[in-house]
């Protein structure tokens, strides 16, 4: 009987259980799916089916009832109308290939990760879409400004939904829509995707100014300078200028560089007073995906030819042993005299 | 000997003394001007010349000793090699009206006030080139994500100086640059100065939305759309939409948004509470731009015939006694379902 019912309603199986998956499972599951959010971790999904609590990620927070974890690929992906990756960059690959298998063609496939692939510099959709044997056009993209903390306490939140396919992201819209998670759609791929990944550089400088001191002006003034680095590297890539004027380019850099509850932008304030990657990481207990993008960024610069001072001046804190307040200054300083000729 | 000594040196004369005229006063007094502070309040004037406070607008600050006031305007402007206007912008026809007599030609004008004139809708540009005679190509706009509070303590800060006559807005330029004031040249006047007056209107949005409890992911997407309202009348001003991109579009909207320094901000996150706007205005005990700016642009936009739903929000809000609630619910429903159509 049961069952029966279980079939009958809409199922969607979402990779993997850290913060921002959980809480976008949860507006899934709040919107009449079944939902399956697969995990390695055996605690991790026992806790969640039978505590409704994912207290590593989301800690004093209620699941929904119809949210369930399982460590079980095929189980998670049985009869799934939709699956959401949101693994994190390093690990989208693997998880993509484990799934491969088990996915039907008509499964409506979305991800919500913010990142390139390590060395091979690829955007998230096209690791799927080579994993999972289907064209980049038919896998969508969700970002934009949408802390998880806020999402899973139902607070107002607009994001925009990516995909060449626009019948694809429609279908993404209307399984996220609701009254208080607003999804608009986009079709430029390219440029959701570099805005997303990028604007964790800029909120580990972000981070990096607050914790050295630095005021509000020269946040701002930073803020300022990486959409423009953003834009750039997008506009090289591909992508529509205008994306990055929108929701997942500015909205989503100011609240990752101004908000308590931005992890790039708490790493780079821990970052100012000197203390080494390897430590900031480990008190982090959570992806950093700036740190990765920091160096895949610095290459795409190099590769496509554009400048990109932050990233620049980032990578040299991270991974070259610059200090961050000779890093900060050189950033303050080296502004060009005419404003017009550093946004072209 | 003290005369010549004075006579020598390079002279500007600065109206009035709010916390932003008096910062940039003691900026050019730190580059090395003597600096005359015209104030129309006397015993504001003395607590400037006898304690070097100005102890109203940015209290516990010691202010530079080559920075003083005076309530006579022949005397503010004798022999100044510049004039910079920071009256509010109710204030700025009646400032400059006195202050034509005692102007020479050859005296560099630049303002760096944010907001339009009641009634007449001008820019500021214009309504100091018909007060001093000149055209408005030469007069300069100073403007950016700058909090006077920040300034006074030589945090670093970056600006802007927009003017049609790029000598003046270089002569400018030189003015203030300093190591922690880095001041880019513009040509594009009109954006500058409508940037910087719209902003304080999305900041009492931005205000109320974090004064009813809404979160950091709400207040990303009025700012991404406040931006997008910016640049729609901007253009249709004249303005050149790069400008909304740089320091004085998104740069001053972020940190006017966010800083605890705001005070168009502070006025919001007041009313939200349900204060009628005279109590609100009473207990800020400053001008609050945004509360005019809001008039003003609500009847720019139409007469541009551009839409504006933020600032019509704010508009029913403040004086048409609208709820807070209804109005940030109102722009967060109203959303257009493809992103790049709210944008263009």
């Amino acid at each position: 009987m049961t069952e029966t019912k279980a079939q009958a309603g809409r199922r969607a199986a979402v990779f993997v259980a850290g913060s921002w998956g959980t809480a976008l499972a949860s507006v899934l599951a709040q919107n009449g799916f079944d939902v399956l959010l697969w995990t390695r971790n055996a605690d991790q999904a026992e806790q969640i089916n039978t505590k409704h609590e994912n207290s590593k990620y989301l800690p004093g927070v209620k699941l929904p009832q119809s949210l369930r974890a399982t460590t079980e690929m095929k189980e998670a992906l049985q009869n799934a109308e939709l699956a959401l990756f949101v693994a994190p960059s390093a690990a989208m690959r693997e998880v993509a290939k484990q799934a491969a298998p088990f996915m039907k063609e008509t499964t409506l496939c979305i991800h919500a990760t913010k990142g390139f692939e390590t060395g091979t510099l690829k955007r998230m959709t096209t690791v799927l879409a080579e994993e999972l044997g289907r064209s980049p056009d038919q896998i969508a993209v969700l970002s934009g400004p949408s802390h998880a903390e806020e999402v899973i306490r139902k607070q107002p939140t607009t994001v925009v939904v990516a995909s060449a396919d626009l019948e694809a992201a429609e279908q993404a819209q209307d399984a996220f829509m609701n009254a208080y998670f607003r999804v608009y759609t986009n079709p430029d791929v390219a440029g959701v995707e570099v805005a997303g990944a990028i604007k964790n550089i800029i909120a580990l400088g972000a981070g990096l100014s607050d914790g050295l001191g630095f005021g509000d002006n020269a946040k701002a003034a930073l803020i300022t300078r990486g959409l423009a680095e953003i834009s750039r590297l997008g506009t090289a890539m591909g992508a529509n200028p205008l994306t990055f004027a929108g929701l997942a380019g500015v909205g989503d850099l100011v609240v990752t560089c101004t908000s308590k509850h931005s992890r790039n932008w708490r790493a780079g304030s821990m970052l100012a007073d000197g203390s080494p990657l390897d430590d900031v990481l480990e008190r982090m207990g959570m992806v950093v995906e700036g740190v990765k993008t920091t160096r895949a960024a610095y290459e795409l610069a190099s590769r496509y030819d554009v400048e990109m001072p932050i990233t620049a001046q980032l990578y040299q804190v991270l991974f070259a042993g610059s200090s961050p307040r000779t890093a900060v200054e050189n950033l303050m300083g080296r502004l060009k005299t005419h404003e017009i000729e550093q946004i072209e």
